[in-house]
């Protein structure tokens, strides 16, 4: 296991990003324009983990609700696992509260799902399984 | 660069391990009772990074005052660089707000600075840098 990303949401991705590239001396490795999830996303490379900078482009998403209720900052922490559907078994038996209880699956083969901030002392916390085959 | 530590902030410490350690998988590498800052830790590896539970032992610490106006969650990420003066300078001169424009130095030598959220996007950031010689 280890940490994979850091989500950040920010208002301004420009601005975010004079801070953490400019000033703080982190590279972007590519800004993506998600229209499916109404955000744009700069991917910073940070050892073997990346930050996320999320700039909401639609005030109806979960992520513009949650900064429009707690301003910019720290939005989830993404852990990479080897076998995501082991530690959602292991998670839902403890009784951990499961905002996917099951594995969501994104367009390039990578399974994830959330764990609710409520069993996890406050922190949003997203798990990631790679594709055995990578789909690129 | 890369992420040293995550550190969230608990009010009960056992139940936390139970979330991160029984039910997570994580394995907890040490637990430090550090009277000088009033706070109990518990230390997760994960990857090269680790994660930081930290209890308030104490009311009048600024971890304990957080958790009263926030509750439990994220505090603060660390990131360690390797040279710390060098990082302060670069933000200093971008009008970067620094909780400390000079590192703070720990017993086992190791120097800190953390970085004003309101610079952050949020984030309280805390820049760390090992010694060239450790103490230890």
């Amino acid at each position: 296991m280890r940490i994979e990303h850091l989500a950040i949401a920010v208002q301004d991705l420009d601005s975010a990003l004079a801070f953490y590239c400019d000033a703080l001396g982190l590279s972007v490795q590519r800004v993506e324009e998600v229209q499916r999830e109404g955000v744009r996303v700069a991917f910073l490379p940070l050892g073997d983990a990346h930050i996320e900078l999320v700039q909401p482009t639609c005030d109806a998403t979960g992520i513009a609700k949650w900064m429009g209720k707690h301003g910019p900052g720290m939005h989830h922490v993404c852990i990479a696992v080897e076998d995501i559907s082991a530690v959602l078994a292991r998670l839902a038996e403890r009784g951990v509260e499961l905002i996917n209880p099951q594995p969501m699956r994104r367009e390039d083969g990578t399974a994830y799902a959330f764990i609710h901030p409520r069993s996890t002392f406050g922190v949003l916390i997203e798990l990631y399984q790679r594709p055995e085959r990578p789909a690129q």
